[in-house]
């Protein structure tokens, strides 16, 4: 079987900075975390604030830190570093193959969706942004690696979509369309959530908008892995 | 336009862990950098060098310490760390928005092939491994972001495929030939180059491969980032 990630990431309507940070990094112990941080606000503080908390994240899992030690570190450093005052929502999803599952960490109030067979489940208890007070926990998830399994993750961008017309993204309506194919890709499944939700905002994106999906697919694979990135430059000339 | 990156990467045969390290950062102020260590020998001891040395550069990038610097520093850590007598390769590819150039810093003996328009160019100039000794520079090249430009970076697993058969890889009349197409996908250039290496080791790597491919592409985009990791899990029960 093979671990599928797919991410989509836009700015804020004319914004050049999206205060969304999202890394992807190798686990000492075998398999890979995506960390995905939301920075309070948008633009340039938003983005200080984002990157601060997912470098953190990622050098304390690159070492071996568990994924809820590294959230709580992120948490205590940001109350340190900004006082208090300023907050950041962070998810950490990581396909941990030294244990088998895949382990969702989540100091973020909005919901994660997880998809096994028929099932689509939505973690959507209290679950508060770090930075803001001492000892705040992360809420964490563990299920097993299996085969079919998805895990949608997304920044608030996309779940106030619509707002401005009273209308929302109804996100499990459209996994549920999304996985009754046959075995569809994450980029699929990604791209089209944030498709809905830019229409949603009137191709005016009100928020800067990031989404995960990870899916275990079962089909058989060589031993290759592999990685694509794409970068728009729509703007290079007018930062030079 | 678009920066559009591949990654292919497989283990030596019978190998369960790859002495090769990648990971791709964001620049602090803006792009993207791939960084690419191969630790001497293979297996777990090459992994740790490799990790070790890519997890200072991407740490030191995210401060926005300039790229030879990085460089320079992870080979200084890594003498201090090993008492030199340890070796790693490492090169690292920058897409650099805030100059709006490519960044190619090469410490390691394999080429690296570079292409605009029908020219293409091999850098192959001398370059060391770091580690080994204090003062050790990178060589570095930088040159525009311009459409259509591709960038080829590869360990030297791909460079000696073939060696058992007194064959070898011959990089530069397969990039020519891929390149022939209309604005190939990077991912099958890495993928056609992967093949082709394992071919040659009689479908036995005979070291870790990796190859990253970076390709500047015209195409009109939406403001959308994109990345997709593929991650086959074969062994994961033996892990358990």
């Amino acid at each position: 079987m093979e671990i599928l990630i797919a991410v989509a990431k836009t700015n804020k309507y004319a914004t050049s900075e999206s205060g969304d940070t999202l890394e992807v990094v190798e686990r000492p112990n075998g398999g890979v975390s995506v960390v995905l941080a939301d920075g309070q606000t948008s633009g340039r503080g938003a983005k200080a604030i984002s990157t601060m908390v997912v470098r953190k994240v990622i050098s304390l899992l690159a070492e071996g830190v568990r994924d809820g030690a590294a959230a709580r570190a992120a948490s205590d450093y940001l109350f340190t570093e900004r006082n208090g005052k300023v907050s950041a929502c962070l998810n950490i999803l990581s396909a941990d193959l030294q244990s088998g599952t895949l382990v969702i960490t989540r100091n973020n109030p909005t919901p994660i969706f997880v998809a096994q067979g028929e099932r689509i489940e939505c973690l959507s208890g209290e679950s508060s942004p770090i930075g803001t007070a001492r000892n705040i926990r992360p809420a964490i998830s563990e299920i097993s690696l299996e085969n079919g399994t998805s895990v949608v993750i997304y920044t608030d961008g996309l779940m106030h979509a619509g707002e401005r017309i009273n209308q929302s993204l109804d996100v499990c309506t459209l996994l549920e369309a999304l996985l009754e194919e046959q075995d569809p890709h994450p980029q699929e499944i990604a791209d089209t959530l944030l498709a809905e939700a830019i229409r949603l905002d009137q191709g005016r994106p009100n928020d800067d908008m990031s989404i995960v999906v990870l899916r275990v697919s079962p089909l058989e694979t060589d031993e290759i892995r592999r990685m694509t990135v794409r970068l728009p430059i729509t703007n290079l000339y007018s930062k030079l």
